[in-house]
């Protein structure tokens, strides 16, 4: 009805996550009416982001450059390996300031309702990552996956790669979340924190 | 943490309706990530239509050129003019196929709690598309924006500025839904229903 050039922006808009032909129009409105200006900087920051924004070839997560800036950190224990879902979830591990080895970032986590298998997400170079030659082989990953389906299934899935191997394979630990009130807490995070209490 | 280009692609990610830093985040991986073809799209896409579409002089409407098929298509009743919302909502009117005037499409509705006012919609582009000296000028104007609080207020609003013109007013009739069952229907509906009963 609007022409060629707004059918093709509906369609493209729906490469974003949960975007269905019904949002494509609302955002497109609101980009070529409200926000042109906004919209122009979007266009050239999502230009410039493709252009520029690689996968680091050693994690798996963005960077401008081959290699990341914490892979390439020397201050960093290189036996040690945080597994992630996503760059996000590095950053809120990096905010903690309590990790001081390297991450590997798997891009999503195997969903086999969603078709997301070994191939979608960085399974085989996380294989690569953890077996390749190196003056610093790695001797302990952490399994930083979500806690619930999906991130479970991932984490049980590299727990098999590396049966094995003698890297050591730890997991973060399922608990009471701080400032947690047991009432209103689900009763399987109370069963968990019962089964890994801890002298005091 | 990923650099400039990320920082900038998170930021202009925002411009879009509801989207805030955390979704920006997951949208910007996602585009990065599983999408980079698509994403390349988008980017031409957006550009292109921003370069394209603009408003039609006449309803406001996007449309590629100075004025919209519509507003040109001369087998249309000029003097009768249907007030909307957006150009989605001109849409689902045109689908019905019961309707042979023009549109006019306000872009927004009224909502001062969200700070949308009178120069934030195109009432001022209204006013004078009502009052402009025309070879067919305006004899009918059919209130179509939503039944919700912010369409209500538009259309009295639009009401007010009519107030001292010979300009016959129409409101979309209130009722029972094709299909409605009156047993799930909220009870202002049904009140509107009954208020509103014709001969049968």
């Amino acid at each position: 009805m609007f022409g060629q050039h707004w059918q093709q922006l509906i369609k493209a808009l729906q490469c974003l996550p949960h975007v269905g032909p019904k949002s494509a129009q609302r955002m497109a409105h609101h980009l070529l009416t409200r926000e042109r200006d906004r919209a122009q900087i979007l266009t050239s920051a999502l230009a410039n982001a493709l252009a520029h924004l690689q996968r680091c070839t050693l994690c798996c997560t963005l960077c401008e450059g081959e290699i990341c800036t914490i892979c390439a950190d020397e201050h960093r224990l290189r036996d040690k390996l945080c597994i992630v879902q996503s760059p996000m979830d590095l950053m809120v591990i990096e905010q903690t300031q309590r990790w001081e080895g390297l991450y590997f970032v798997l891009g999503g986590a195997l969903s086999p309702l969603e078709g997301i298998g070994v191939h979608e997400i960085y399974l085989p170079q996380l294989q690569k990552r953890l077996f390749q030659e190196s003056a610093h082989p790695i001797r302990e990953v952490v399994l930083a996956t979500n806690f619930n389906n999906e991130g479970e299934t991932t984490a049980y899935a590299i727990a098999e790669l590396l049966q094995k191997s003698n890297i050591k394979i730890t997991r973060l630990a399922y608990g009471i979340p701080l400032g947690g009130e047991l009432e209103y807490l689900d009763l399987g995070t109370i069963a968990q924190a019962l089964i890994s209490r801890r002298e005091y």
